[in-house]
């Protein structure tokens, strides 16, 4: 329990959706290699996913509003981040990709450092512990807090 | 891992539904201050919401019933509690909430401490950890430890 | 199958999010007779509900484009309709439930015919079968072609 | 009711899952008219989507086995059909949408034809009605009888 | 549609859930025909799953009432239905499937007619249309009007 | 966080299904008192579910490849587990509940040791922290790291 002892402390956790085209390929590898670990999803043209994004907001709450934060500020900042991956190739089309292979693992860290950025720049006390990215309904990952 | 070294322990959740009213008003603060913090849940006469609660119990799991706590023991809890929410308003039908906004952080806080308070009343063993109070599928929080 | 044989025909579904309160209360009736056909959903101050809305529009594949409808176009108008309910409290906010009880199946009525209105405004040759409304997972009402 | 007067009759719903990736692109439009109907749709490098595919199968059921179809042989039909499509990218992979944009209605479309394709190499007496193609939760196509 | 261009009429839907043991077994056919027709739904003492059981009741909506047939009555027929089959072992302890397979199919048409059998007890007038009947998540067995 | 203020560290979650028979029963208690404990899950020849079974892999990101531990590794780990339950009867098909009642918190415990066993055969170094095993929707066991 973080402070529920003496004060009030809690969890928020939110949602956010969006869709890319993604391909892993790691150019320091040999072709052989590149095709046994990565099997199907080293295509030359990549496929996708519709990806699921979880942020995890730890905080007091503030007696007076009773919110660990204001979810209008965390769907600010989950629009621009989401916005940065939306409807894109990861390879082709996101900077942080181009050294990269954007595994679930690798674009979970990305979204949880964008998120953090982001974060930073309010004036909120709530922290991001860690997020959760789904690939499909079968396959995710934590990264942050474990 | 909790014990899980000597003996066996687990973690069981359940799951439990709920339909509330509410509102998002603090009448300590004006009425422009509650329009900017509260949005779209500030207006007179609330809006409302399907609830899903999760209780997390802990404990040893019972090598005879094989059982960390009996689920009708779980759920006559849970009954208890979502029986005083259900089908309510929160502000105008809860005393709880008169002091307080009905958040998902007060709602949850709320559900925590009277599962809490049942659970103490009967023998089990098993502590009461936390409970994720989800507002709807986007949004939810956790309380107690996180 | 509707023109499959000659052309290309589908139906397009689109959902959308939006939550209310709302209390079952009829004016016409006793107050016994209310509490006995309404039960817990009688109650003064109401609760409250997430709905989904589910819009199924048919029509012929467009071979240019591939589409039945535009879907920036549909979700303009769930916009629009699902923006006069969401985050109100359907007897007291919205005036189709002055004279109706704001049943599933009312406010199911309620979406198909102001979709309806706004498809019609459109140039669009799809065409508004139906429409589901979810008041929960476990409950819908169907309106429209059955 | 199909015949459920005289015999006994059902529909049989199986679901399978690809991922593609996919953009929107029609080469008989101008650049600007492909963005302003596509929208975030047209990228160059395109994005994509975990699909669901639902396949219905309208039939007798059998009184010996039960069955409307043997649910062993859906399965290998659909691992056919999903086995052009999971893991490529559409407009590259796919011979089918190379003349045609891979909207959800067209995939929907291509998806219905191959499955019953499929069905009449084999002795079922069991009819494919329809298929559902769901891009996301929130958007789907239905394709065949409606 | 179906008496809207009149009156008003809609289609209610209500999901249940209850859990079985089952095993596909006919003993009109050899150990090898069983073993090759029922693959791994052929063994000895059976598996189980937790089904999911809509019904669909269509009618006019009632003017005062808002319904097309109240819910608590439509829950009351639902648990009697789904109380012959729930925590229970359909080979052994359900009377209907001593002669038939309990696949979905027949499973489906049992409760469509059970449903149909209690709700003639009550004077709604709503009809029975057709159940939904799922196995899982991925199959699923529509039987009455299709 | 583990290690993640030097290295790159995250958790990999991965789905897989299978349904069982089952039935609760103590043959050290009375018949009375297994009545009373295990309620309608007491019944002689079982009820069964469609179980789903989590498995978290914790472990460094390798920078090569993006990945805490090769997807297809797992796959076949989870197979090989889910293998010996799918499709049987928990009571009379798998030794492990010979001797103790098929819970969900012993059914957790079973699908952890043997994930556990198997991943140890292999050489990644990602480690089973926890599994997730959920009996249906409403009811879940976290074992291992809680």
């Amino acid at each position: 329990m973080s402070g529920n002892g003496s004060g009030d402390w809690a969890r928020l956790a939110r949602r956010a959706h969006f869709s890319c085209g993604h391909r892993y390929y790691q150019p320091a590898l040999s072709e052989e290699a590149n095709r046994e670990i990565f099997g199907s999803c080293y295509s030359e043209h990549g496929h996708g996913h519709n990806y699921i994004l979880e942020a995890y907001l730890e905080g007091p709450i503030d007696p007076l509003t009773g919110m660990v934060i204001n979810l209008m500020d965390v769907d600010a900042i989950l629009k621009v981040v989401t916005g940065e991956l939306d409807h894109r190739h990861l390879n082709f089309d996101v900077p942080a990709f181009k050294d990269e292979v954007p595994t679930t693992e690798n674009v979970a860290k990305f979204c949880f450092r964008r998120i953090q950025e982001e974060l930073e720049k309010g004036a909120s006390p709530a922290k991001l512990t860690s997020v959760r990215l789904y690939e499909n309904e079968d396959l995710w990952v934590d990264y942050g807090k474990l």
